[in-house]
């Protein structure tokens, strides 16, 4: 039986720059009524992700800006609590894209059942979901990793990048990560099996990456940009691969960020590109065979940050684009 | 009966930003004689082209760089005038690398026979050889473009500029060329077939490509990089692809240059990759049956730059790298 209020978190101004929680509303709305054909969803679990710095603003994009005065977009795990779709049922748990509300309507396009018996079903927002699939495609279908080769993440703590280093040593390659601070390095290391991490918080990341890398740097999953980047740049080997899903360091940036030197591209022969998961959507299924397998096998490990109620979305986000976050984050809007 | 004299063109010293006449030194040495198993190559044809300009410089690239107090290094083509050679007669009329001279050793690696009555033999430095299947190998295989596209590329009446547009139009794409000055540019859509080339010395260079590509770019075949570069990188259209094979405008800077945005390669989701055209040698065979039989046929037609005698090597290829020559740059060092 819903409650009667939904509350929704609005996006109410655009950032410039960095943004803050004076670009953030909460309301309070009445909970709507599905319509013929469609499903109501409470919202469980919202997922927060680096590419929604991107909806908050105006420019063009691959994806059209979120609204204003309208709840925020993003991906959720939602229990239907009603049904008027022939396909839903009441207690079904499905992954979705209710953005930040508690309860959202849904037509059931782009709706996905759930096995809450087959895996934790916020994993359906993390390492089973966009974001690994994010890992596993760029890794595999651009970077293409040979046995021997170097494999350098950074954010390497978070719901890409370990994925990224994971399926790495699975494929036979050295998996060097980049992560904020002491705690994330060793987690990285002892727990998802990199062979080295660089904590970027400290003095010198060229030259503790230069050390990481011995046999220089062969895939670049280039996830952040900035100084990272930088330090990455002259360690590529000739034909190293750069598959790009992200700038977190660029987003906030007014003005053009440089990028590879085009000079470099043709020395070494390399390849830069961009790419968005769903670029690669016809490979959902082996995604979810295989890191399906490798999480239930153990070899791929994943870890949540989950802070607890919508209203804490909007600090969790802004924490999540400083690297605040240890692991994928999630709020748990609902039990 | 070869003359007792061979002249050469030496590397005497290295630029520093924009080579000069005085970086080479013309010297006359005594015509060296086969040893066994070697043959004695008496030059025809010379190419000039921007990659040696690479050469010159000591700075790390993808083949080592030309030694100093040694002839320049370049592709040729030559008559054996002595054999120790089983596989080589005299007569025959054989590709090589001689270098900037008259005469030059092979122990026969490397070398390819020519058949005179297939083509001219001056075909296999330009449309038939290095700069034409830099062209093929470049545009189908990165850039791989799709009926309908359009397909930019600057130099459009040079060597790679003007196979990668006739291969654009029998590909059904829109070809538009970027060349200096209203003479070639009127070769290259009256002549080439392409659907429109830009002055690149006129003003407005960036509106006028973009009245050009009214669909926008989605193959960018980079060959000079610098303000050409600049224009383009606007207008290209999301998931399109950049074969970097050159970069003419900087290669004369003593500095980085700045390259695309990666925020922006993300955003589009645009595949950037430099090449040489060895890196694509298994393409040979294809790259001599389709161009071999388009020359044939009339489809791809070329243009040669010939200037008369060795001694004139130097001052040709500087102004191949200032864009004074049109078509193909050769020189004619023996009839």
């Amino acid at each position: 039986m819903p409650a009667s209020v939904n509350r929704q978190i609005l996006l109410k101004s655009r950032p410039e720059g960095a943004p803050s929680r004076d670009n953030f509303a909460l309301v309070e709305t009445p909970v709507p009524t599905p319509g013929e054909g469609e499903v109501l969803m409470r919202t469980l679990f919202l997922s927060l992700d680096p590419y929604m710095r991107g909806r908050m603003s105006a420019a063009k994009s691959y994806a059209k800006p979120a609204e204003l005065g309208q709840p925020m977009v993003g991906g959720t795990v939602g229990e239907i609590v009603a049904s008027r779709h022939p396909q839903y049922r009441e207690g079904d748990i499905v992954l979705g894209y209710g953005g930040w509300q508690e309860y959202a309507l849904s037509n059931g396009r782009g709706l996905r059942k759930l096995d809450p018996a087959a895996a934790p079903v916020s994993t359906a927002l993390g390492v089973l979901g966009m974001p690994g699939m994010t890992a596993y495609v760029g890794l595999l279908e651009i970077g293409q990793p040979r046995p021997g080769e170097t494999v350098v993440v950074a954010a390497a703590s978070g719901a890409v990048g370990s994925v990224v280093g994971q399926i790495a040593k699975i494929k036979g390659c050295r998996a060097v990560g980049i992560a904020g601070g002491t705690a994330k390095c060793r987690f990285v290391v002892e727990e998802l099996g990199f062979d080295a991490c660089i904590d970027h918080h400290a003095p010198d990341l060229d030259r503790h990456l230069e050390i990481a890398c011995p046999k220089g740097i062969d895939v670049y999953f280039e996830n952040v940009g900035g100084a990272v980047q930088r330090a990455v740049w002259p360690l590529l080997n000739d034909f190293a691969r750069v598959p790009v899903c992200g700038v977190i360091a660029q987003y906030n940036a007014t003005g053009p960020s440089p990028g590879p030197d085009t000079a470099t591209i043709l020395r070494k022969r390399l390849l830069v590109r961009g790419f968005i998961v769903w670029d690669f959507a016809a490979k959902e299924a082996d995604f979810l065979r295989d890191v399906g397998a490798w999480v239930r096998d153990g070899r791929v490990k994943y870890r949540e940050d989950i802070v607890d109620g919508l209203e804490k979305a909007p600090e969790a986000f802004l924490g999540l684009l400083q690297g605040k976050n240890f692991g994928k984050m999630l709020v748990r809007v609902a039990r």
